[in-house]
Formats: structure tokens, sequence, C-alpha cells
């Protein structure tokens, strides 16, 4: 079964991690494709960061900071205070020594004119991810950046997405997101392929606007997604309203929707078959009638509570595609 | 008293840091300025080091590690270990987590177009050495690189210098030293009038050919050296022919020189008035009789004996100019 799944960072890759153990549990091989969000990517002190990659590299690879959801487990902060005593700016985002290592290599074979999927390619398979049956491919190969326009007393402006979600926190309202580069990206090989012919396409609890909705910009995804014969599956971000992690609520307000799992449906809602939600929104009622929604405890406390949710993803798609085939 | 020193990494940094206790402890406020190698710079990783800057910013700013002579005291490799696990290459150059910060920001900031001179003064910042009384100035903002032509296994090529000094140990022949972008390098600005300006002029017990030689190539710094007024004053990196430290035999034997103190003070002849040698060289003849020579013990086994030459290096300038400026 081949299984298409696009993802942020720490929803995403714990998300995913669980399908791995789900299908692993199973007695099934994995052969999951992950496209990857890369409009969180920024330039740190000359390195490119790929946040969410690296996130998704990190936990499927077993070595994330469990305690954080990103990062690496038991890192360090030597670099970084060197950078600082230096007066390097942006101090606003911390670089651990063992994550530095990953950012370092990544600019180095890009700056030796590799192609973002094939440096990635390379990260991965020092984490062992081919070996877990999993393909990580990032949205494009196009250096993308999502940019964030507020209002704060130095006027209206723009910042990087990285400032205005881990300096600000999120706190200024977003009046706007601009994805510089996005228009002109294109799908990274292998991208829309898998899109076409997955058996499965999930949409894990990532973020639906900055992570899952990125995605859905960059040329011909959205299409790929609309023509696909493969049940598409999502997993609502949201509890009851409210994102059980990270700021999807302030994300879904810059685009004047409510913070409802229903709104953030209703951004899929040209291409979705099933929506796992919260036995909290069971009686969540979609805008588009066919959508099957299935209510099923979504708080991922541990990997078995991910195991189990993308254990009921993956059932309901079998449900959506059981009667279409019949059809 | 305006104090020039040409520099390469170890035994100028240790030199240096002795020259600035002796002003100290004179109650003399130094003025030094210190041209520094950067031949000997590479890029690793992306990352542009200068190693013999790094160590004179090191040793003069109180954080070197005294049991390497370079690097910083108490660094780790947290970085380097997750640079060796995902293959990165090159494996032989240590960089130790403390120290990258310090490429990182120099790279950083290179990339933003600021000249190396530039760079170099702010990292001299963090480590206080303006406020000692030292300008530390690369010898060149444009990008110049030591190259070592050798013929092993795979015949005759030609490998960069830190792989032939780190690598290789310098255990194969030199068979030629080439200096990428030497002959079209600009003295980096204040260089010049660093030399012409100077009270006294130092070259400190540096390697002869691939630092100190290296400086010496770059276009206008010979002719200065040579109109200069002030005196010019060596101190030998040989004791007894051998040297202190590093391969300065390895680098004479590729001029076709012997490894002797005279051969040393052979290759500045035409601009050199002083040079003090260890006792164990204090029967030596120099081709140029004009050069003062002067027997003081060279082994620089802590900060005392260091400051100890340096005040012998000064009393000798003191005795050349005292005649000169009479006749």
């Amino acid at each position: 079964m081949r299984i298409t799944a696009l993802a942020g960072g720490v929803g995403g890759a714990r998300f995913l991690n669980g399908l791995l153990h789900h299908l692993e549990a199973h007695g099934e091989v994995p052969e999951v494709t992950v496209i990857a969000n890369t409009g969180d990517d920024i330039t740190l002190y000359g390195l490119r960061v790929s946040p969410d990659v690296d996130t998704l590299l990190y936990t499927l690879g077993g070595a994330v900071s469990e305690s954080q959801g990103w990062g690496r487990a038991d890192d360090s902060q030597r670099v970084q205070g060197e950078l600082a005593a230096y007066g390097a700016v942006p101090q606003w985002f911390t670089l651990g020594d063992l994550d530095l290592g990953t950012h370092i290599v990544r600019s180095q074979w890009l700056g030796q004119g590799q192609s973002l999927s094939e440096v990635t390619g390379r990260l991965a398979e020092r984490w062992g991810l081919p070996g877990r049956g999993v393909r990580l491919l990032p949205m494009t190969d196009t250096p993308v950046e999502t940019h964030v326009v507020i209002s704060d007393d130095d006027g209206q402006r723009a910042v990087h997405f990285q400032e205005w979600w881990v300096r600000l926190r999120a706190s200024v309202p977003a009046e706007r997101f601009v994805v510089a580069g996005l228009d002109r990206a294109a799908a990274a090989p292998g991208v829309l392929d898998a899109l076409r012919t997955a058996d499965v396409i999930l949409l894990p609890p990532s973020n639906p606007v900055v992570s899952i909705g990125i995605i859905l910009g960059v040329p011909g995804v959205r299409d790929a997604l609309r023509g696909s014969a493969a049940p598409v599956v999502g997993v609502s971000p949201l509890i009851a309203g409210a994102p059980v992690r990270g700021h999807a609520d302030a994300c879904l307000a810059a685009l004047g929707l409510p913070s409802t799992t229903a709104a953030v449906a209703g951004l899929y809602a040209d291409f979705l078959d099933g929506w796992l939600v919260d036995p909290a929104d069971a009686g969540v009622r979609l805008e588009r009638a066919r959508v099957e929604v299935h209510a099923e405890p979504l708080l991922m406390t541990d990997v078995a509570a991910a195991s189990r949710i993308a254990g009921a993803a993956l059932e309901l798609a079998a449900r959506l595609s059981g009667p279409r085939s019949a059809g």
C-alpha cells in the first residue's frame, strides 16, 4: 500500500512515526512518501535551516528531543553561545550543537550545487528513513519562504515566518501570509507522481495554513490531489477549537476563519474524502456532505496514541476506497 | 613605539602574547599592528577557516588551548561528530564546537559582503585585542590559498596546504608551493602603512616559508620592508637546525635550502637588520655581514619565556635604531 502524506513539523512527524509503528506492528512493510513543507526554511548565520524537514528526520530517525518535539535529544548550545558572544544575529532562534551539524552539511551540499531533494535524501539516509520504508521529499527544490505581514510600533511590515512564530510567538496578529517564491516554485522530483500513484493520501494534524497550506500552494499539488483516485484522509489539528500545539488558531484568523475543525476541513474541501476528528468535535457538520467524518481521540500523548490514530486514518481510508472501487 | 609584526600561527601568537606581556610589565601601552598570514585559509564544510588569524585571536584573547597551541581551551567536538555521521568530507581537519562559532560568523559576515579585514576586526573586538593595543590585520582581503605540489601513488598533484600539513603531517616531500591568488592579491587596508610608519618591525619565530614567506609575497609588502626606516628584527624559528614546532625543515627543503637559522635569515637578507638566535646557534655566520646577531634562549616554554624573548628582540631593535639615527 503506497501511502503519500503531506507534513509540517512536530504534529506531522509524530503522526507519521505512529503510522510507521502501526504498519510495522501489523507486519506491513511501509511504503510511505512524505512531502514536507519547506516554507518555514530560513537562512540563519549563513546556514540553511529546514525546520520541518529536520523535525521529520529526527523524529523518524529516533533522535528527536521528545520534550521539545523538535531538535535533537541531549543537545547543547555551545556554538550558539559563541555566536551570541560575537554579536551575531539573530539570537531568537536556538540552534543546538548536534542540530547545527545538519545545517552545516545541508548548506555545504547545497553550495556544491546539489538540489534540496538530493541533500534531503542524503540526510535521510543517515537517519535510516529508507530502511523504514520512508521516502522524504521536500515539497520543492525552489527556495520558498513564508513571510508574515504584521503591524506594530514600526508600522506595517513583513517578518519571516520563524520570527513571527518563534520570537513573537504569534502574539502579534498576522494580517496575511506572503510566500516568497511559491508562485515560481516547481514541485520537487517525485512529489506529483507520489500523489498521482498513491493508494492512500494522508494529511497529518499539521498546521492547515502555514504547513499543509503552503504545500498545497506549490503549483500542481492541489490539482494532483483533486485528480487523485486515492482516498484523501485528513486528521484534524484542532480539538474543540484549540490547536493541540502551535498557533493554528492565529493562522486561521489571518484568513478570516474561525478556529474550528470544520473551518480546517473547509480549506481541503475540494479534495478531502475523510476527516478524523476528536470525540469533542464528533457532532461537527462539514460544508461538504460527502466527506466522511470519523471520531477518534486525537491527543498524540505518545507513540502508541499516534499509532492508534494513524490506524484509524487508514481504516477510514479503506472504508472510502471500498465503495469507490465498487462504484 | 609603533610595532608592526608579521605572523603565522602558534609561534607568532605565543611570541606576540609575550610581547604584550613585556610591554605591559614595563608600563608601556602597546601599539602593535599584527599582519597575519592568510595563505593557510581553507573552506571546510562551506565555512571559511583562517587558522593563523584564529590562533592569534584565541592566544591574544586568552582563550587558546595551551596544550595544542591552537583552537579553543575546553573545546568539544559534538558538531564534528555529526558531520562525520553524515559522511561530510574532509574529516582530517578537526573543528571544535567553540571554534566553529568563529568560522560560522566569519562566513556569515563575509557572505554579507564584508571584507576579511572588517570581519577580522569584528572578531578581534570580541577577544579584546583593541583593548590590549593590538590591531590585527589579515595580510590581504583577497582569498589566497597555499597549495603544495607532491608526488605519491596518485602521481604528481597539488593538495591544499592544510591537507599536507595536517593530514600528511608534511611527511610527503613538498616539491614546491603554489600560492593561488597571491599574484593578484592586494595588501589589506593598513598593511603597507603599518610597515612604512612603524618604529620597529618584528618577525616572530613563524614558519619562514609558508607563514612569513607568504606574507612577503603579497605585492608591496617586501618593498615596504626594504624601504622602511625602522629596524627589522627577526627571531629564528629554528634551534640547532630543528624547528621548535611544525615542519619548517620540510618547507625549507622544498626551496632547496638546509634547515639552518642562517638559511632562514638568508630568506630575509634584503631587509633584515637584527637576528635573534638560540645560544645553540650563537656561532652562526650570516651571508650578509651587516645583520646584527644576538643569542638568547629561544624555547618559548611559557609566557614568561616568550616575554623575555620579545624583550630581547626589542632591545636588539633599540641598539639598531640608535647608531642609524646618529648616522
